[in-house]
């Protein structure tokens, strides 16, 4: 029999895990709560007692697992260090080892989360027969993952894949998360989504649109919505959105030429109608060549984070 | 002995070729012209020939050489096949299998040139010791490479590393070369500075400048030393672009995370000058991160080519 693998991805608010056969087919998948009080201290022990528990109910033992990965919402050294990572509370740590411990002596590799669900994508989702992609999550903020030749690129400072962060508006006055200004994440996110259209609706008080119904309150999937039945100025949202969404995907390619984008996150819920406003920038904005990647749709949900951990192990 | 390697780079107007230690010490470096006509057919001979000369003057053998390697002004597949490089007239041929039949079945390697510069960089150039790095050559266009974990990132459709083509700058009406708007390459390349120095110096008739003298025959060297000089006109077209060129750095940083980027080309030749304007923005726009890629200038001139294609080899 093949050793079995296991993929935990660490979340703010749950850890889930999933037992995998070494082909990738998921055995069984499962959620722990993520305690993060006191620096986070439970969170580890937490999670091997459920390892073991799942194990045994599976008739299992840590003999018969290859190994755990783990992805873990914040920057990951090579070594599997963790500086800080706000989300858990973690400070100067190394899970990967801790983890590892606990498991006595189980290999453990570990990596920041986008980039994990990218190599899950990759793997058994969206990406699935491609060996270099870039995965774009379009959530409440925009995260990335770079993977060339089936191997997640990480960047010397743990930056690489932060697609989000890539600087693609001149002139915008708020400020992103990370301190700057016309970041990916202010267009394209859930909650860029959502400002663009209340921009929209503030900046032309005279023409009708469905979105009006929602006034400050109105999210992106309500734009999505509104541009699907045809509403004018929401469809002029999602335009702006392709278009530096396009852009900003020109660039990526224009640094690492990937096979194929993959979108994911919520917002990519919209399926294909997201895709098509996308693909028309993008194809506009790379003349140089015929050859372009495709952009397909994400397809692993919530659980590409697990796919990707027990993935980095083989 | 260990044995040494060979580094060919095919240009347009001449083959440079260099014979190399396997620890990069450079033994003797020579030319021969790139005889272009009937479809280039004579060029892989004629290094072959003048690879044969050069050892039996260093009293050397094919048998001391571990290999060729090779770089080639177009795309590249990855097994050394050239659909079309117009620069050279050849089509659908591979180079780098023929070049190995023509010396006794040397084993030979090949990639794009401005990529293997990159690596020449790595190795005994400005990013020596390093083994992330992206190179940016400000020459006539803009070139570029990326070199992860100390190997060249082709990407699938060979356009990584077009530093150049990167959409930067909207509302561009003049077309790049490459068929785009707004690129790069039409601000930082050594036509794009002197272009800039035009359209600033017709924008404002009335302003004074050292420039004005060249007229609309100003060249990038003319700008950077009137900038040196402290021309104000001057001065502003460099200020703008070093903020593309600090942008697009910026954005390749989101995708990749370099430790360091190098820039090469006969613009560099401004030395830390120039390197200042682009660090400034730089910086600016990486606020993500306190960590930050290093920016350096190129030091191997002409010879990064023959440097990297031996590296291609190791």
């Amino acid at each position: 029999m093949e050793k079995k693998c296991i993929g935990i991805d660490v979340g703010g608010t749950t850890v889930k895990l999933g037992l995998f056969e070494a082909d990738g087919a998921l055995i069984r998948k499962w959620e722990v709560p993520t305690r993060k009080e006191e620096g986070g201290v439970h969170i580890l022990p937490d999670v091997a007692a459920s390892v073991r528990a799942a194990l045994a109910e599976e008739r299992l033992s840590l003999s018969d697992v290859a190994g755990a990965g783990m992805g873990i919402p914040g920057p990951v050294l090579e070594n599997g260090y963790v500086e800080v990572c706000v989300n858990l509370g973690w400070r100067d740590m190394n899970p990967q080892q801790i983890l590892s411990g606990l498991l006595d002596g189980l290999p453990i590799c570990s990596g920041n989360d986008a980039n994990v669900a990218a190599l899950g994508e990759m793997w058994q989702g969206g990406g699935k027969g491609y060996s270099d992609i870039v995965m774009v999550t379009l959530g409440t903020g925009v995260g990335g993952g770079v993977i060339l030749n089936q191997k997640i690129v990480s960047g010397k400072h743990g930056l690489a894949g932060e697609i989000g962060h890539i600087r693609i508006r001149e002139g915008e006055k708020e400020s992103c998360n990370c301190g700057g200004h016309g970041c990916v994440e202010q267009i394209a996110s859930a909650t860029g989504i959502a400002r663009e259209a209340r921009r929209a609706m503030a900046a032309n008080p005279e023409t009708a649109s469905a979105m009006r119904r929602f006034g400050d309150a109105v999210t992106a999937k309500d734009v999505l919505d509104c541009a699907k039945e045809g509403d004018a100025m929401a469809l002029e949202v999602m335009e702006t959105v392709g278009y530096y969404l396009g852009w900003a995907l020109a660039v990526v390619s224009m640094t690492v030429d990937p096979e194929l984008f993959v979108i994911g996150g919520g917002v990519s819920k919209a399926g294909s109608f997201l895709i098509d406003f996308i693909q028309k920038y993008y194809e506009r904005f790379t003349p140089i060549s015929e050859n372009k990647a495709g952009i397909t749709l994400a397809t692993l949900g919530n659980d590409a984070g697990i796919y990707g951990a027990a993935r980095l192990l083989l």
